[in-house]
């Protein structure tokens, strides 16, 4: 990862490159734009730990100013997803911890699911397996899903003895799925299978399993061969619109569609639109 | 109902027991932890009335200090689940009133659904047969809907020269089955039909009617063998974040898990799973 | 369109009425209580223009005060829906403008939108074809939805190198089909079929091509059947309570529903039941 000053367009938000950027608990690279981010314990396949946890916190927050990353595929390796916060690495701890502690663990986990909202990127959940726990959560705090039949989503936090209110499970799940439905897994913790989740709108489409990988990546680079200004916008206001009211929504996206007909990306549709041709975006 | 101010622990939230209290305008009884309301005026279809509108309203404010109720299944008696306000002993007295007076009985209806939301056990709603306007109400307020193929679920406001926005139906029932489908039910006051429900999920699943109470009662005692503490504050944040924004919801999530992570339960879960155990959840 | 300061009740509103205006850039004609808006530049897919916007803003902040329109249709001719800006005279002046001039037609645009949504009238889109970009939202905004298997709704605006939050898409479009199913559209722009807009309930029902039109009127005159004070008030509580609070919602329709009670609509939908009549309502 490396920071420039001397470019005032990199210099002005404090921009950053994260190709070749090495991450140590999780698999991490940067091809043609796009950031795969890959958990990759599949021997417990592929827990978070508090390591990991504060490392993929970060990453998300540095890719808000990254220049060289358009879209991120999330992935699991070896046939599941993430099976959440380990019980050995987390919840043993956690149980010996106070109030105070235990606000700064669920702050921490908190301010990942933040950092995955407020960065510009589309996030492609890839999500095959077991997706339980922490790992629904990630899974849901993306902004696209593909998953495949076999899979099992669980938001199980009843059953270790928690509430259903984790992450922002409680606000995001329910605009996915649905209250109702989103009420009965996160009150009985049980597992929603692929074509149930496709159906209820949870994934966005079903995939082979073996084609999983390469179906995400191919989704992402669709959304890198867009206009990656522009959706960054989308991302940025489906988050700010989040509990505006309607008049209000309207007036913001009119200023935020206004910046984004001053872009070049703009002109570009327009002028390939006339030429008969396809647009060449450039993400400005 | 007794309470008791001999216990810190229970006088310290106003607690009250609920076992053995007799209700006057429908069926009422404590099992296994399970409040068991049953409308029961089965010739009418289980209409409601002033006197059971208010008793249902104290009821469910009542069962928010209930230290031995941990899930409510709400039910109707005979084949159906309730035709709404009855026509003779409600509409009839409501065309000779007031505004001051129509504001009473329009909040005091309102209340009942604040209550039903207040309470931190989850309600599960077995619907069969008629649903009709506060009937759907009711349904819609719940936290779990299971239904049957045969029944009918109409929010038929508009047919009795009424808007659609009753007891807090058009910022409820959007959230539920998607602002369009809401939309229609609302402005026509047509029949939802079972399969439909359970296609839009309004209902979790479709049940036969035989087993229909029997379900019911089990999904019941599956939340009453979870972590109960747990589920009344996923109940509370499920409410609280209802228009907060993402950011927001994060944080106050992040205070609420914390306050779980000090259970009792949650060190069970733990303690069960290293002793590869089934936890015993004592919702404490 | 006339105003009448002669009666009260005229008065009170500044009322007015549409039978026999003359649209100039789309078509318009009121049929027993149904305003009809035809989009009609078949040839080019009906596209939207600098002309058809404004004039579409002024005629929807005018039915807001009208007393002869109590539903609308709005429909395209020729087989499609509506095409969007049109390239030529729309897209080609746009990206010749500067910020504050852009900022004028994102709010004119949006203005439409917000038109829409705060008259009275319940708006019927009759969807076939082509239902792109600009005439995509003019779908989203709209009360109810019938589609045709064939019709293609597509949010292309990242398509034209712009971002999703176009004219509230952001707000709207994921409280009609969940938060997921509308971030794919609105970060890919693809086609939207008539089967999956019905699955996820974009559309409420999907009609033959050629009783569409038929059947959209059908459902418009239903509504004009029904209590059309009392669906005003339906309309605009869906409205209001699209960012409040469940309790605060609750107070909101305490009061609207008091109101719609004091209607003579209310007490004619009683007395007809009384004496097992169909009710005829009067709007008031």
């Amino acid at each position: 990862m490396s920071t420039s000053n001397l470019d005032p367009a990199l210099a002005a938000g404090n921009r950053c490159t994260l190709t070749g950027h090495e991450a140590r608990h999780f698999g991490w690279r940067v091809e043609a734009g796009i950031g795969h981010v890959t958990l990759n314990r599949p021997e417990r396949k592929n827990p978070l730990t508090f390591d990991s946890y504060a490392e993929l916190r970060d990453l998300f927050g540095r890719l808000k100013h990254a220049t060289d990353v358009h879209a991120v595929v999330l992935n699991g390796a070896g046939g599941n997803f993430c099976s959440g916060g380990d019980v050995h690495e987390i919840i043993g701890p956690l149980v010996q911890l106070a109030a105070p502690e235990l606000l700064m663990f669920t702050r921490m986990t908190g301010d990942l699911v933040k950092n995955m909202r407020a960065c510009p990127q589309p996030i492609v959940a890839a999500i095959d397996g077991v997706c339980a726990g922490a790992g629904a959560i990630l899974a849901m705090s993306s902004d696209l899903r593909l998953g495949t039949a076999r899979s099992k989503t669980a938001f199980l936090f009843n059953r270790v003895g928690l509430a259903g209110c984790d992450m922002g499970a409680c606000t995001m799940l329910p605009r996915i799925i649905g209250q109702g439905r989103a009420s009965e897994l996160l009150y009985t913790g049980r597992n929603l299978g692929g074509e149930e989740a496709e159906r209820w709108g949870f994934f966005n489409r079903l995939v082979e399993p073996e084609a999983l990988a390469a179906e995400a990546a191919a989704l992402a680079a669709r959304l890198v061969a867009g206009p990656t200004f522009a959706n960054g916008i989308t991302k940025t206001m489906l988050h700010q619109e989040w509990n505006m009211g309607i008049d209000q929504a309207i007036e913001a996206e009119a200023q935020a569609q206004a910046l984004c007909m001053l872009t070049g990306d703009f002109r570009r549709a327009y002028e390939a639109f006339v030429a008969k041709q396809t647009p060449v975006f450039q993400g400005n």
